[in-house]
Parts: structure tokens; sequence; C-alpha cells
């Protein structure tokens, strides 16, 4: 994720299909509430179905597509020759940004045309989110600071269960090293990583308040108010659609420009702004009381892992590959934080370093069939859709460059549908040539697709070896492996032979650094000084305390046969890269469901893997005589491990259902009065479908666990006890 | 743990018991690579086990001890007495230094004539934490930050499985709620809290580098420099143990006077010193762009809950008790961080805030007859030592102030011994008077004892209201939960009734600040007002818009009675709060052991349930007919759940054992040439007897499982299966 330019196409991402453009900015004040669900009108988003368009390609649909198919074909074919022909870099932009505004007019005229699956109430689901504390604003007694979340307890579950999945899956099941490195860095890491120069946004401050803006969406802003102005003309409008759409690839300079030629100004206080200024997006502070240690909050967890590559290859015992892997908080002092979960200044990643030497993958087999959606590189430029394709045959076919990158593609594709992930509303975007960092191979986006547009939620990023060479340099600490060759290698050494005793005797104190330059010396300065002791009989040697003359007597050159058994390596590198708090807010979205017929009755269906609270213990009223079933389940979940809560509170079971639901809560148990009677029975009941069957009391902790485990199905349950007859409208009633 | 005093007392209890006080200055060289582990001689630390000087108290050593006890309880009288007296602070303070260095004599006297039980080879462990990269200095190619550590492989394993056992022990079992708040801070809260003007050290600088000390450790350096010179006169010596014993309670003033006495300079480069300084603590940095909005790195994670308390009590839907819980990093800008893992700058908190109206506690009668080593403050000024006390026993002789304070203790308890800390090494200590925050009525904190002496673990405080007040004085919003009353109650209610219409005609613009002004009235003012009314026919009321002569036409005031079912309360709040470094750093010393006869074989005997690594898979050669069956335990133990580690370095089996050992891997499975023969089997070996068992191959998954969650022992294992008779120094050789 520290890819720099991936970091500039995720903010254009995000504004691209936002489809509520929020015309009006958010400021930077950062001590004022702010409402962080951005839209709170009732207007319900269309989510269409990408799948269904791949699937069955309405030929009508098609018709309309073509043109603009053909057109960004016709510059994606462009792009590509001017690559080839390696013409000036400024004709290469303007080809290539010319192809994003192609590409934008089909995409969005793609989405415009699929049939709408459902609708989607955003606002609905953000008064469900706070209403029920899944996650708000932080420090909101004291005013809330934006881009700050602070998850409450069903958050906070299903952050943690998703997050011990990832472990299952990834750590366990690949059997990855998990390190937990400081947050807290100092700045030369992350100098030598890019950060400090590079990890910027431009921005702009009101030159008598301070007051500052992000200076895209000042921009952008600024344009869309023009463009929906009725006196602006149409040849205007156009000019403002095409600059919008190439804003997010614009240089300080072209943004200046666009200020100047706009004649823009703070759009609160109508005061004139700053020209442009980078922005660095880290946090900084002092380590330690003299102030002058500079260090970050680490924006990504991956340098933590590179910094410690040398332990990690020794513990693995010098053995490539092994991935490294981290769970924890990363800090971005975004300038102005917006569309809640999906920007923010403080978020937890999961991130992978897989170190390999060879990018074959021993269990690529395993998940060859895997069919995902896929959105190359090749398709983007020719104008075409995302395609289903085989993990296997896109690496056969060269769509994904090796087995390791589609091996943990396919993983994390499992993984993001076992969280609870739409798989009709998730694919893999791969990075187009030009928007790809300098030293990456291939890199392919997981992205979701939620109100706010397709989302990137998970980086997978080939990396080769750019962070291990940028550190070694940095600290000449060389952070190589060595490699066992097949067939033992020749190689000639040659050194420098020098006669100590004469040195000794002719340059007393000096013979040491002498001895030393002499030894440090590398091929070519060994061929030099055999040079000229035959040629001119005599050799000046530098070194720091100064030069001296040496000749044949002194020393020679000796060159002589080595065998080598091993060979450095300096690993590739491959990074699977979670956003966990983006997958969290993209499957909250993809599992806000409403009951037929009545809309305020809302719920998540949430994966019993990872839904907060797997059960409800529901007694059907206050009466006491239900209080010793209560207590007895009570202790015999918690036996089992499975994570509950008692309800008692005095609504109708009706109600308490309606709640459980909210909360996501996959399965409830209800004591009612046969419950009381021999053989102590109860109702056991399941979210989505709304079932219910009567069992043992005794059975039921043990299904409870078994069903949120996944080692048994709800359609196992009712096969094996009796359907409860009375109905959930009668329960209301009750 | 944002208990102020506690902080400070912390350092003193660190640096009491060093047993090798470092002499030598720890600097703050921030980039300079230092050893973390302070003293790498191969000198051996007594540990000596308090539980038997307690069981089987020697009547020799008691009357040895006899006077110092008699002289630490007439020391504890006298500051009882004065207490009651209440005499000048300044008399108390001094008596109470008295009393700490008597308690010191004595402690140090008895800790002395204890027979060791054990000893412990510091270098050694720290040697094999290195080694196999449980954790090391952060940063290290880079030049490392002292007080910074990275946990590699199997520190991160054990710290994660610590963390889930303890979500298990306190989340699930007791239905905790959850939270994950941000890190980052604004300068508000911690103002509220007093962080940003208490939460201090004091430290000096050299006048001309900048090199910063911490005060005490500089002045006690010196000191104790003067103290071991030949020509120190012994009155001298005396009176600098005075002095050193006193430090810790010393204000800024008395330590500048000895600054000044004994003519400290620095002693890196020996140049002029500056006066005391207070250096806080937090590390501080700019949320968002503008520079202008002062935040913090949290130095605890509980002001997240605390800030949270509102939404938290209405997902509790608004009941009394509940406690919420915190896993979570904090940040302390340590000025001289040493000790290892035990004084760091970025550490991890498990954080309970039990929020209750009433401190009984339902569950206390399940942990009543847990029997712990309580060493009550009351023992400490009575010159007693600890004593083991059931928690019933306790609570119901007032040692420890209540039942809530009392389960947890109990539960903290539990706890500690599951992730493997050795209860002969564990005791409660009670903070005295002196030593707790004014806002507490009662602290206990869990100590370890340890090579550096009894380091504070967890701290389990009633901290009463103090924080949600202040949080309610610094916003205004209130926060405090209702509780039905169990008898309505009558109230007289009294307001001001302001003739609207004529206080309009008679003030025009002016009337809505009068209302207001009226409104606002609290009850002694609105009596004030009726009695000006009644007596002087006119009241003056003082606005913002200045003073107005109301008259009795213009306003009244009306008493009524209200009937109120409802009491508003300021929850008390116990908070355990858990340091997970410095616990992790406990559970590795007490299970590090070597083989009897074998210094060199060294091992950690960690408990199944947070061991790092569950089990090993040895096949016994690298002979290509074993890996089917390694493939197949490797796959099976993923299965279930089980993380693994298979070794199939070309190491003989003897010395595979021994690293599985230093590992701390309670299993390792070995695959030999019987395995291929049918029925296949395999051996499996437990670490701290090193016993083995042979077993069917496709039934070792599953016993290896349930023995890492304790559903079974491994004498269950050993009467099950036939032992296997090969011996272990046969293998070695094999």
């Amino acid at each position: 994720m520290r890819n720099f330019v991936s970091l500039v196409y995720k903010c254009s991402v995000l504004s691209k299909h936002l489809p509520f453009a929020c015309t009006q900015l958010r400021l930077t004040h950062n001590l004022q509430i702010q409402q962080w669900g951005s839209n709170k009108t009732h207007r319900k988003i269309k989510i269409p179905n990408p799948l269904r368009d791949i699937i069955m390609a309405d030929p009508k649909i098609e018709e309309i597509l073509a043109p603009l198919r053909a057109a960004v074909k016709e510059q994606g074919d462009l792009v590509r020759k001017l690559k080839e022909e390696k013409a000036p870099e400024i004709d290469v932009k303007k080809a290539v940004a010319e192809l994003k505004t192609r590409k934008k007019v089909l995409e969005d005229k793609e989405l415009s045309l699929t049939p709408a699956e459902e609708l989607f109430d955003r606002a609905k689901m953000e008064d469900l989110i706070k209403r029920r504390f899944f996650y708000d604003q932080s420090f909101a007694i004291y005013g809330g600071i934006t881009g700050q979340f602070d998850f409450g307890p069903m958050g906070c579950a299903l952050k943690s269960n998703m997050i011990q999945l990832w472990r299952k899956y990834f750590i366990l099941q690949e059997q990855m090293l998990e390190v937990d490195c400081s947050i807290l860095t100092p700045e030369p890491v992350l100098k030598a990583s890019g950060h400090v120069e590079r990890f910027a946004d431009l921005m702009t401050k009101d030159l008598k308040t301070g007051e500052c803006f992000r200076l895209d969406h000042l921009i952008k802003a600024h344009l869309e108010k023009i463009k929906s102005e009725k006196n602006t003309k149409a040849e205007l409008k156009a000019e403002i659609e095409d600059i919008l759409v190439k804003l997010d690839g614009m240089t300080a300079d072209e943004m200046a420009a666009l200020m100047q030629r706009f004649n823009m100004k703070s759009p609160i206080s109508g005061n004139e702004l700053t020209p442009p200024i980078e922005f660095n997006l880290m946090f900084n502070t002092q380590i330690g009381p003299t102030g002058l240690v500079k260090g970050f909050l680490r924006p990504e967890t991956a340098q933590g892992i590179f910094v410690n590559f040398k332990r990690l290859l020794e513990f693995n015992q010098g053995r490539l590959p092994f991935a490294a892997a981290q769970i924890g908080n990363s800090f971005r002092n975004e300038i102005s934080p917006r569309s809640g979960l999906l920007r923010v200044r403080e978020f937890t990643m999961c991130e992978i370093e897989h170190f390999c030497d060879s990018k074959d993958h021993p269990k690529f087999d395993s998940v060859k069939d895997t069919a995902m959606l896929l959105y190359s590189a090749n398709n983007q430029e020719q104008g075409k859709s995302a395609e289903i394709v085989t993990i296997g045959d896109a690496v056969s076919k060269g769509i994904v460059n090796n087995e390791t990158l589609g091996y943990f593609m396919a993983r994390i594709y499992l993984y993001l549908l076992a969280v609870g992930i739409d798989a009709k509303k998730l694919r893999f975007r791969q990075h187009m040539g030009n928007e790809m960092a300098h030293y990456a191979c291939d890199c392919w986006d997981a992205e979701c697709l939620t109100s706010y547009g397709w989302v990137e939620c998970v980086g997978c990023a080939d990396r080769s070896a750019y962070d291990l060479t940028q550190h070694t340099k940095a600290t000449g600490i060389r952070l190589a492996a060595e490699k066992k060759l097949s067939a033992p290698k020749q190689l000639e050494a040659v050194e420098a032979v020098a006669n100590k005793a004469a040195i000794g005797k002719a340059f007393k104190k000096d013979a040491k650094v002498i001895n030393d330059a002499l030894a440090a010396m590398d091929t070519s300065a060994l061929e030099q000084l055999q040079n000229k002791l035959e040629n001119d009989g005599e050799f000046l040697l530098n070194t720091d305390n100064g030069e001296f003359k040496l000749t044949p007597d002194l020393v020679s050159v000796k060159k002589s046969q080595k065998t080598i058994h091993v060979e450095e390596i300096i690993p590739s590198v491959i990074e699977p890269s979670f956003g966990i708090g983006r997958i969290l807010y993209s499957v909250l979205e993809h599992n806000f469901k409403m009951r037929e017929g009545d809309e305020q009755r809302t719920y998540f269906s949430l994966p019993a893997s990872v839904a907060p609270t797997k059960c409800a213990v529901l007694p059907l009223s206050g009466n006491a005589e239900f209080q010793p079933f209560v207590r007895q389940l009570n202790e015999e979940l918690t036996n089992v491990d499975v994570s509950h809560k008692v309800d008692d509170s005095s609504g109708s079971i009706g109600r308490r259902y309606a709640r459980t639901d909210e909360l996501g809560v996959p399965y409830a148990i209800t004591v009612d009065f046969d419950t009381i009677k021999e053989p102590h029975s109860v109702t056991l009941r399941e979210r989505d479908s709304m079932g219910q069957v009567r069992l043992p009391l005794n059975e039921v902790p043990v299904v409870v666990r078994d069903l949120s485990d996944s080692k048994i199905l709800w359609s196992n349950v009712e096969a094996k006890y009796p359907k409860f007859e009375q109905q959930e409208s009668k329960s209301v009633a009750a």
C-alpha cells in the first residue's frame, strides 16, 4: 500500500464513482462536530449487478456501448503505440488522460444501463450503525475529529472476528511468520522507503484564516458549481467535464493554472488562496526528550517487515520462500477525510510480504479452478468489460503475471467471500502500466462495489526487490538471501598480497593504514594496481594518512580460482495488503437488508463466522420461572466458547428478535412456557429465514457452536428437529 | 494506569529491587545501537521463593527480622497517628519517607535471608530471546531506538495467544463490551483527564550538548558512585543510603538542592546541567493540515472508554452495571527507557472499566475460595510479610474494599496463572494511603517477581466517579446513568415564572437575554430572587447585556411538588489494567528452564494455551519416503486449527528437539521408519518431561488439539498409548 501512484488512484476511484459527489466541500475544521454520513437524505442508490451484465450481455445494451468501446480501444491502441515507440513522456501522458476520459464515459454508461438488482438506502444503514454503536465518530462529546472513528461493541467484535479469520486463513494455513513492529518510526527508515519525499497530497490554504483545502477537492467543487450554473455555455461545460476527468493526473503547476484561470477563492471566506502546497500525509513527532530525533507514525505496516528481513530469514533457517505478516494500525494525516470508514486518519491493516526467488507456487493447483471477475489492464485499455476467468487460466494466458500472485489473489477472493463480501460485487482490477509504481511488475486491486462506487479493499502487488534494495542502500547492510547453486561455479578471485614485514619497515606507523587499504581494494582497483606495478614499477596508494608509493617488493597481485557453492539473491516480494476498515464497511453494505414489506425492519445478514455475537438468549417474558434456564444456557454457551448475549429486557419477543437482527446476530434461543415442562426444550431461530425449530435444551449449545463454526448448516438443523409452528407475527403479538 | 502517583511508584519498584542497579547511566542517544539487556555478564541471580518463607517461617530468621519488623511497625503507627491528628503535610511526608526507609531495610534483609529456590541466568535467556527472535530492538539496521521492540514470530504468537485468552477470560466470559478507540487524541480530552498537566517526569539537560538525563537516575548514579569510593566516610555513606531511599518521593526543589550540594555535572561531558525540568511523557503531533489542532498519542486506552460512556450505557439499554474493555497500544515518551520490555515507549494494554452503582458482585461466590498472596497496606506499614488469604476472607475482613474489586483480583490471578505466571512469584500489593491517587478508594497491583525485582504487571483500582466527573465538567455533557428508585420520591421544584409579554414590552431587544437568564437560575438564585421581590419589591438581574431591574409584575417564583421515579447516578469505576509486555516478560522468566545436567539446553516451559506453536512435525531424516506422511500431518493439523511447524532441516532429531524446546513448542510428532509400515504410527513427545508415546498416525492431530486446548492431560495420553522406548539421548546419536 506504499504504492504512491496507487494512492492517487485510490482517491480517483472514490471520487469518480461517488454517485452523490458531494458538491459542498468538507472542511478541515478539526474540532467541529461533523455528520460522518455525507448524505442524510433518503434517496436510494441503485446498486447494479456487474455479474449479471456479463453473464447475460444484453444485445441492445451492447449496441449502445459498441461505439464507446471502440473509442476506448482506439485510444488504448494509441497509448500502446506511443509507449512502444518510446514517444516523449508528455505525449504519452496526454494520451493516457484521454484514454481515462473515454474509459470513464464508457463505464458510466455501462453502469447506467445495467438493470438495478436492489435499492440501497445508505442513510438508513448509517442510522443503524450509529444507533447500535457499530462505530461512530471519535471524541464526539468534545466536538469530534474528522477521519477518526471508535468501534463500539458490535463493530469491534466484527472487526476482531474478521482479523481472527484472516489469521486463520493466512498466518495459520500458510504458516506465515507473524510480526508485531513499532508504530513510531524514525525518519531515516521512511526516507529510504520514499515516504518522506513522496507521500504527499496537494493542498491550498486560505491566506487570512489558514483554513486548508485538499486541492483536487476544491477544484472539483468549484468547477462542478460552474458547470451546474444555468448560464454556463455548453462549450465550457464540456471543457469542465474534460478537466474533471483529467484532474487526478494533474501536476501542481497544472492545478495552479486552473486556480488562476477560474479565479478560485476560499469557498468559506472568499479570501485569496496560496499556490498549491505539497502536504506530507505522515504524522510527525519527536522520539525521546531532546526533541532532536524526528519520528513518524508509520503510514503502513510493511516497512516493519522489511527492516526485520535478516532476522526473519534467519528464523526461517536461511531458506526462501517465506512470508511474513503483520496486523496493526497505520496513520495518514488526510487533508480532508471523508466517506466514513473509507478515508480515515487511523486504520487497521493486515499486510503480507511474501519473499521468494521463484514465482511458481507449490499450492497453486489447489486454487487454480477458482473463478473470479478480473478486469485486466488490457480489457480496460481495449474498452472491454471485466470477465469471469479461473485463476489457472488467467496465469496460463499471462493475464496474471505469475502463480504466486495468482495464488494470493485466489486466497484473497476466498477470504473476502468468507467474511461476507458479495461475489457479485467483487472484482480484481489490474493497474494499467501508467498507474503502476515504477518498481512494480504487476498489481491487482480487489475492489468491492458499494454505494460509493468501486472501493479498493485489498491491493496485491508484485513489488520485485525494490524495498530490500532501498534499505540496503540506506544502511549498508545487505538484505539478501543465499541460494545454493545447483552446480558449483568457478570464480576468479583477485587479491593484493602485501609483504607486511617490508611495509612495516618502510612505513612504520602508517603500515596498518596501508595494509587495510590494500585489503579493501575491489577488482578494478586491483587491476589498476597490477598494471601500474608491471608497467611503471610503482603505484601511488591513496589513504586517509596521505599518499604512499608502493613498489613490487612491497606488494603483488595474486589471482586464483574459487569454487562458489551459493549465490546471493535479493528476493522478490509479493505484497497482499488488506484495509480492514474498508472491507468491514463493504461487508456491512453488502449485508444490509430489509424485511420484505417492512422497510423499517432492517438487519445485517452477516455470516456467523464474523457476526459480532453468535446467539441471543431470550426469555419470553420476565417470568421468574424462566431464570434458571436462562442461567443454564448462559453457562453452557460460555463453556463451548459461543459469544452470546442474554436479552431479558421488557420488550415483546418480536421487538427483541428485531433488535438481534439489527445487531446481525444469526441465532436466537427462546425460553418459553414449554421450556419449563419436561423434557425441557427451547426454540432456535435463524435470522435470515426467520425459520424456527424446537429442540432439547441440553442440545442447543453444541448445535449453535457447530452452526457458528460452519460445521453444520441451518438446513441440517431443520432436517433434524421439528419446525416450530408458531409464526413470528404471532410472537410479536404475544 | 493513569494513576500518577502509581506511575512514580512503578519507577521506584523497579529501581529499588534491581539486583544489579546499573551504575552506569543509560543515555538517550536515540539512534545508537544499544544492547537492551542491561547486564551481559553471566552472573546468576538468586530468585527467592516468597511463598516458602511464609509457609515455613524459620524461627532463626524471624529472630533476626524481629527488631526490623518492630522498627517498621513503630514508624507505621506514627504515620497513622499523624494522619489521624491531621498533622501538617510536611510532617506526614517526612514520617512516610522514614517508614519507606525502614520498610526497605526489612525487605532487603528478608530477601537476603530467604533460601534461593533456583538460579536464573538472565543473559542466557536474553540470548535465547534474541537468537530465536521472540523480540528484539526495533529498527536495529538503522541503529535502533531505545524503548521500542519488534516482536518476531514467536513473541508475536505468544502475545497474540495471551490476548486471545484474555478476550476469552474477560470479554467473553463476563460479556463485556469491547471497544476499539482512536490512538490520536485531541488535547482537550487529555487536559480533562489531567495528563497534560501532570503526566510528567523530571529531567535535566546538558547545557552545552542538550543531552537529557532522567533526574532521579542521574542523582542515583552520582550518589552511588560517591558511596562506592574508598575514601568516602561512613557517615556520608549512611546519609547517601538514606537519600537514595527517599529519592522517589522528592520534589523538584529537593532534587535541585541535591544537584547543587553534590555539584553534579553531566556524567558524559562533564558540562553544567540545567535545573530540574518537568518533561511531559506524551508524544505530541498535529491533527489535520493546519498545524493548529494539537493532539497526543494516548498514554493509556482508558480515556477512549470514558468518552464513549453514554453510547455504551445506551448500548446496554441504560442499565448498570456493565464493563467495557479495550485492547490496544499506548505510548509514553520515556526519558531513558531501560529494563527491556519493562519500560518502553510503545506498549499493548488490556484495560477494563467496570461501571457500577453497587460494589457487590453477583459472581463473587464463584471465586471466594481463591487463595492469593496479599501484601496489604496494613502489613506493609506494620512490618509484616505478605499473607496467603482467600479473597472471600480478604473482603469480609475489609482487607480488600469490596466484592467487585475482590472478584476482579481473583479473575486477574486466575488469568495470570493460565498464561504461565508462577503462583509462587505472584503477589497482590495494596497501595498505601500515601501512594494512592487522591480519587482512588483502593488499589491493588498484581506484581510478578523477576530478576528485576517485583514488577507491577496489572493494576486493579477502585477509581470512584473521578473520570466521568472530569469529562462532564470539561464538556458540559452529563456522563451519568439513571436508576429507578425503589419508591418514588417527592421533590420540591422551584422555577421562575416570567411575564413574557410585560418583559418584552419593558425591555424590547433585551427580553430574550432576560428570559434566558431567569430560566437558567438554580435553586439558591431563585430563593434570592424570591426574597428580594418579597422584601425589596425588586431584583437586579445580571446578564451578558448588563443589569436589569425586575419587579413582581414581571416575574414571580413558583414552588411545586414533583414525583421523581429515577435518580441520576455517576457510576463508580473499577479498573483492572494489564500491561501485556510486562506480563509476557514475566511469563518468559518464570518459564525459562535448563535441562538437568546440561546448562546449554535451555527451553521455555510455556503452557500449551499460550505457546507460540503447539506442535512440531519432524521427519527423522531427509528420506523421501517420509514426505507423504509429513504432508498428511501438515494438512490434518491445519484442519483442526493446530498451529504447527514442519522442521525438515538437516540437523539430527536430537538437535531439532532442542530447537523446538527453545521455541517453547510443547509437542513434537516424529515420522520415522516405523511410520512407513502399516499400521502407520508416529511418536509424540512432550517438552517438559521429554516423555514419548507411540500412537496411530491418524489419531495424533486430534490428540494434539485436545492437549493444546487443555481438554486432556499428557498423563491421559501416557495412560492410553504405549511408551516409546527409544531414549532421547539415543535419538541424539541417531
